[in-house]
């Protein structure tokens, strides 16, 4: 997944890029007067989000220009593209700052294979220190508190935002609903895994909406309305479009997970499967006459990768994955669905770029 | 201690407790239609929090207070003083989310003697989930979450001011910097205690600055000179104090945790020492021929409070407590030159306020 393509993608994805190298720089320059510890904490953060796909920013930025063409770009000053780029970022520290709570949460030391912030720090200190549970405990900790200090770098990045103070407010509450969602998404995640939480199907869907959905596709898109100075009728739209593709996406990720080439998408073989994770796949497979045998293998996956591939053929075998593959179609259409109703029309442009997307996502094999 | 008195105190302090647990309502209410345990989830934080001393937002309000008066304050529009009255909310949040995560980092269950937000869920969950790893992570993914969502309310509470932006821009620059300090120094302070870092003094009472002076004393003073159009030499005078003040507070906190009387103090006994915790007493005790005495009895403490009582008595013998005593001594000195201090002078109201503050600290048991 590359986001719409359209003209400006090139140099506003460089131009992210520069403003997130930019940000980690000056943050490790910064912290080496604190002491070794925070300047490598700093340096290392920067390490681990390079070369991201940068997904949310460019989502920003394609229908922020899709909004302003056709003649109303001209009436935004134009200091304002900058504005939206800084927004951009602070809209991928956000990112950054879930998945690093997320990885100390799951217990995670990798991400796509290579050692994340907490696998890194810990790799490390394990020369220091003797004892492995104190040099865990250490690294998760600056898991922890970088992921504080990326929330409140993103924050920063809001409240700054060269805009006028009422659009700051706009930009400000959906700000706060998407933390809201996102934590709440979250809570219900890993309530699902620690067993507080019934495995519902409704529940799954819910929880991966609000977890990925909100800050992935609607948060990005409605801030383009809101910074083109969009009617509130295409604010509102494009959030329920966000939804349904974001819901789209990570139904796809898990899909990928359990069944993908991971030659190809780059994520860990099986990972879901391995970890036990309670994902709609699991969720459809609760619903077959196979769900005995889904049960029992569900436990033994963690213990080898054969055992997990046996049971990703069994979820192919016994329907759970098609029935996933339909929920996320579902989505693409209810979002297709709500890009062409004819009432409080969508402008052009900014069809085009969510029919993009759309196209991008039901080709998606990584 | 409670802060400076002045008579503003009384109402100032019902109404920053008003505005906190309407906010801590109006969270609890909005995530009920998230379910219930994230309505739970805010309800235990707000439950958790009331109580507490507001030593920070108290001080903030009687620092402005005093720095407006004489005239000044006619200058400042009426709706200036609901907008520090917001700000010093924004600051005890950003007090509760420190607690939070420091809780979740250092494994406690307690604060005072009463279970903390993690305890309650712990405890909560034992009735639901059998396996106690599992029922841990929940309650500890809980703390996590729940300060992520206070650190960013603290956050809104800054970007949304209702001051000029120009204003709001320093007060956001102050925010940006506790909040750097307070990371690094509880990066250092998990550091000590996992053998990462060397357990110097000198190390020790920068650790001790960073992690509690800057959020507790120099930001909520610094804001106050921002706020009430003070000049920059007075602001800057206002940080030097606040952070010798703040070291001191944390050094008679060790000593309280130490020697005090727990039924005074209203912390646990021994806390420190059955913990392990790399404090400035420890430090100052390894400068003393006893040092291997102490050392041995340093692992014994946590088996129990007579090790813990034996511990206290050879740190009181050896020299220590007096070395830190004197320590605590020597910032409040240092304080009280820089209040005196001709250059920059400041304003007789808030140099009352200061030397009140002093004499509280001096005369402090609890």
């Amino acid at each position: 997944m590359t986001a719409a393509t359209c003209p400006r993608e090139e140099s506003s994805l460089g131009r992210v890029q520069d403003l997130l190298a930019d940000f980690f720089d000056e943050a490790t320059a910064r912290a080496s007067s604190y002491g070794p510890h925070f300047e490598r904490l700093w340096r290392e953060a920067g390490r681990s989000v390079s070369g991201g796909k940068l997904v949310r920013p460019l989502l920003l930025l394609n229908a922020y220009d899709a909004l302003t063409s056709e003649g109303a770009r001209s009436r935004r000053p134009a200091a304002r593209g900058e504005a939206v780029e800084r927004l951009a970022v602070a809209v991928e520290l956000l990112h950054y700052a879930f998945l690093l709570h997320d990885d100390v949460i799951d217990g995670d030391l990798l991400r796509r294979g290579r050692p994340n912030l907490v696998g890194e720090i810990l790799g490390d200190c394990h020369r220091d220190v003797v004892d492995a549970s104190r040099a865990l405990h250490w690294a998760q900790t600056c898991g922890i508190l970088m992921g504080d200090l990326l929330l409140s770098a993103s924050h920063q990045g809001f409240a700054r935002a060269d805009v006028p103070q009422a659009e700051r407010l706009r930009l400000l509450d959906l700000l706060d609903l998407t933390i809201t969602d996102s934590v709440a998404g979250e809570q219900v995640d890993v309530g699902l895994s620690d067993g507080v939480v019934d495995p519902e199907l409704a529940t799954i869907l819910d929880m991966t909406t609000r977890k990925t959905a909100t800050y992935t596709f609607e948060l990005p898109l409605r801030m383009a309305a809101v910074l083109a100075g969009a009617p509130g009728g295409v604010e509102r739209r494009l959030g329920r479009i966000g939804r349904h593709l974001g819901l789209a996406f990570q139904l796809q990720d898990d899909l990928l997970c359990a069944f993908g080439d991971p030659e190809l998408h780059g994520k860990d073989r099986y990972s879901d499967l391995r970890e036990g994770k309670q994902t709609a796949i699991i969720a459809a497979a609760r619903a077959t006459p196979e769900w005995p045998r889904v049960e029992a293998l569900l436990g033994e996956a963690a213990r080898s990768e054969e055992n997990a591939a046996t049971l990703s053929g069994l979820l192919a075998e016994c329907g759970a994955q098609a029935r996933v593959v339909e929920l996320a179609e579902r989505e693409l259409r209810s979002a297709g669905e709500l890009i062409h109703a004819p009432v409080g029309e969508l402008p052009v442009g900014v069809r085009r770029v969510l029919l993009d997307l759309i196209g991008q996502l039901r080709g998606r094999s990584s």
